[in-house]
């Protein structure tokens, strides 16, 4: 119960804040550019967050991010996997456009000699020619050749680890062995500041405190110099909960989903830590406005069991074309003036981030190039519905299924990381209504001809889009 | 964005607010003794709402609930199916106690005999021995005869269908379609007042709706005289979501979900017009404190596909001891002194509603008989852990798992309502951790031989105590 005294005092400081809001009115100025986060988790599920459902991990920042912002329950990445997912993310373009994405190769590898073409234009780069600072902070797994590095895709900084934490390995043993073990030196991974590696085996027990430590103090120095400071981009990309799993001293046995609620524990600290130095800047520069955009990057490898994350309701996880595999717990966010807060059943994906950013900062994307995303900002802003209407779903180069409306067709299905799993042709194919039936448990083709003719046809009318690029994942490096 | 009137206008809302607080200051008073209202739904999985994960359903009201409140995430039902769910619910002991269980038989049917015997003393009958005003709205599913009616068992009043809403069904078909025809005169069902049936068939399409008038109702006139009213107790059951699915006007194709996202939602409408009422009433009654449960009796009945709910990442349904057939989605909310909001990852149980009452209230259960609940109320109030460090499953009147912190031991298994599926005996039993492994499925009994031999005597202790009784649900009506 609130006692006088702490009435008293709560009145005080709302007057206090509400006088503050006053002389400075945190409006955008007019001529102003948001500030924009993408915090990207690695293999997150679907139901690894506690406002997803998830009975025994403990996300407070992020529930709290959902809650105050937006909570997306059908959002999707670009891909199943990886490299094509993050691809996707950072171009606005299906991998398929540009080569990111291949059946046999699904990723890039520490021996491989492709990357994301340099033609291609990456958010950072198109809100640099813009006049904003960029960083990026943690995986990048686009080219770890120094022409590929996020340094050569319009980042003024990068630190992290340049592919995925599982490789690199020089020690025998199972990733699930070697992280009860704690055993980071069994992984020669290297941490690089730039194009300069600058430890290696990397410490990964700590990693995610260094990201976040890092994108603090990014935020900090971007806002040095107050109103006249450039408007910034920080893609902060974990490594993890991507197996092995590691985390800090602190996290350690601090949840009762064990190892991996210890990881999602330490990301969801991240992200509070974000958020904090977010409105402490903001404070500083009234006039500034900052959206921060949580996801993954695809499904939870259900393969590691308790080491992998759990896809709530969905079917299947990483790797896979069902909806488990490419559909992630999403919160949008912004500071100090509020999105639209609320829950969105509508579709988005990472394919719309650059179109919305553009669209929030009052650019025009180029034109000599296909976009496969579509500007969520009425959303965010209250204005008006979803413009996403359809989604593609592709395994490695090959479009598996199109979900349109709240109908999904799957022309060929795979179980992910199954050996013995072949693929299965469908015709006609599987339909489901992802609105009543969101576990894809019940298919219903036989009721809809008509719907499946029509996703038939913005399937075609969509491979007709396609042209055909030089593949950038199956090539190796020589010697 | 706000305009600075906006701002005058929310200081001067605050300042009144500030000034109503202090003037009527909302702690309960002494030996006041605060109102209890559990809402109970019928058949609702754990993962059917938004704040629990499900991406089309739509439940604002009870996603406020849980936010200011409390969400359970490991809360338990006394039975996975209805009528001993609800014997345990309300007598704070497990059915196995009392004969409100069976293999057979087991729920009650319109040809039932028996019911909850005229010695227990349910949750309404306690709070009226100790002053209060009690309402039963709603399912009842513990007896039909007099004897056995709320107006038997501590109820001043009782309005509702004294059963499940698929019962006296006079029409063939399936429950789906007579659902999709909206042919609520299929079942020639009762609708009652106190003892009389007031309307037959009932017109199931606006029982919600219904329901909660008369919920709203009574907490109106229950405030009546302010300050000096008798607290109440009100038991509202709803018979929704159990098939066959009907909801009132509009509520029809309001959700992404299909029907059965429908009938949830006017159940989230019906929390919050509950809520509004307590709210309402608490300004008339400032010295009133008021505790609202929702939770619900059994996982969802996955039999019927879209028609039934989801328990999301939990195994099963309705009728099993798995996970899904017994952890429901529960919120705790208090007004005007709100419970120690935030996720509860510990134990609770419907068992626990009795004691947990019996302490807010001041008063002693007696000590005449076994209950198989605890307090709660140090978790409501922020004072303490949860007293629940294990949970009994039962299947009709067989023991077939024990949970006991996070580890779960399977004695037995049965998937629910397949046909052709037998009764699995384990020995070694299945042993899972909850907490890693809500999804129950890996098995890591060969790991924990110690911790299996402690299950074990736990459940020897726990039969040891359990006597022989005289079964409720197997006797017919003769004729």
């Amino acid at each position: 119960m609130k006692t006088p005294l702490r009435l008293l005092k709560q009145i005080s400081a709302t007057l206090l804040f509400t006088l503050i809001a006053l002389t400075f009115s945190p409006t955008q100025a007019a001529d102003g550019k948001p500030n924009f986060i993408v915090i990207f988790a690695d293999d997150l599920g679907y139901g690894d967050l506690s406002c997803f459902g998830h009975p025994t991990i403990t996300t407070p920042n992020l529930d709290q991010m959902a809650a105050e912002g937006q909570k997306w329950t059908n959002f999707y990445v670009a891909a199943c996997v990886c490299t094509p997912s993050r691809a996707g993310l950072l171009t606005g373009r299906l991998p398929i456009r540009n080569g990111m994405c291949s059946d046999t190769r699904r990723v890039l590898f520490p021996n491989s000699a492709g990357g994301l073409p340099p033609t291609e234009i990456t958010i950072a780069k198109f809100l640099k020619q813009n006049g904003y600072q960029t960083a990026a902070i943690g995986k990048w797994h686009l080219g770890h050749l120094p022409q590929y590095l996020p340094t050569s895709h319009g980042f003024d900084s990068y630190y992290g680890i340049p592919y995925s934490n599982d490789m690199d390995r020089i020690v025998k043993g199972s990733n699930v062995d070697l992280a009860n073990k704690e055993d980071y030196k069994a992984y020669d991974l290297p941490l690089m500041r730039n194009t300069e590696v600058i430890e290696r085996p990397v410490d990964q027990r700590t990693i995610t405190k260094r990201y976040t430590e890092e994108a603090v103090k990014f935020i900090h120095h971007a806002q040095e110099k107050g109103d006249s400071a450039k408007p910034y981009f920080i893609y902060l990309a974990h490594n993890l909960p991507h197996v092995p799993l590691f985390r800090s001293e602190k996290f350690k046995d601090s949840s009762l989903a064990g190892i991996y609620g210890d990881v999602i524990a330490e990301i969801d600290w991240s992200v509070g830590q974000v958020m904090k130095a977010v409105k402490e800047t903001s404070e500083k520069s009234p006039h500034s406005q900052t959206y921060v955009i949580f996801t993954s990057d695809n499904g939870p490898w259900l393969t590691y069991k308790t080491h992998g994350g759990s896809a709530g309701l969905l079917r299947d996880g990483k790797g896979s074309t069902w909806e488990g595999g490419m559909r992630e717990p999403t919160a949008m966010w912004a500071w100090p003036k509020q999105v639209n807060s609320g829950v969105v059943q509508e579709m988005g994906s990472t394919l719309d981030l650059l179109p919305t950013f553009a669209s929030l900062m009052g650019a025009k994307l180029p034109n000599d190039r296909t976009y496969d995303g579509y500007d969520l900002s009425p959303v965010l802003l209250g204005t008006g519905p979803s413009q996403r209407k359809e989604m593609f779903y592709y395994h490695g180069a090959q479009l598996f299924a199109v979900r349109s409306g709240q109908y999904k067709a799957h022309f060929k299905t795979k179980t992910s990381y199954v050996k013995g799993k072949k693929m299965e042709e469908h015709n006609p194919p599987l339909l489901y209504h992802l609105g009543h039936d969101p576990s894809e448990k019940y298919d219903i083709s036989k009721d809809h001809p008509d719907i499946i003719e029509k996703i038939k046809q913005l399937a075609a009318e969509h491979k007709a889009g396609i042209k055909p690029v030089k593949n950038q994942l199956l090539g190796k490096i020589e010697g």
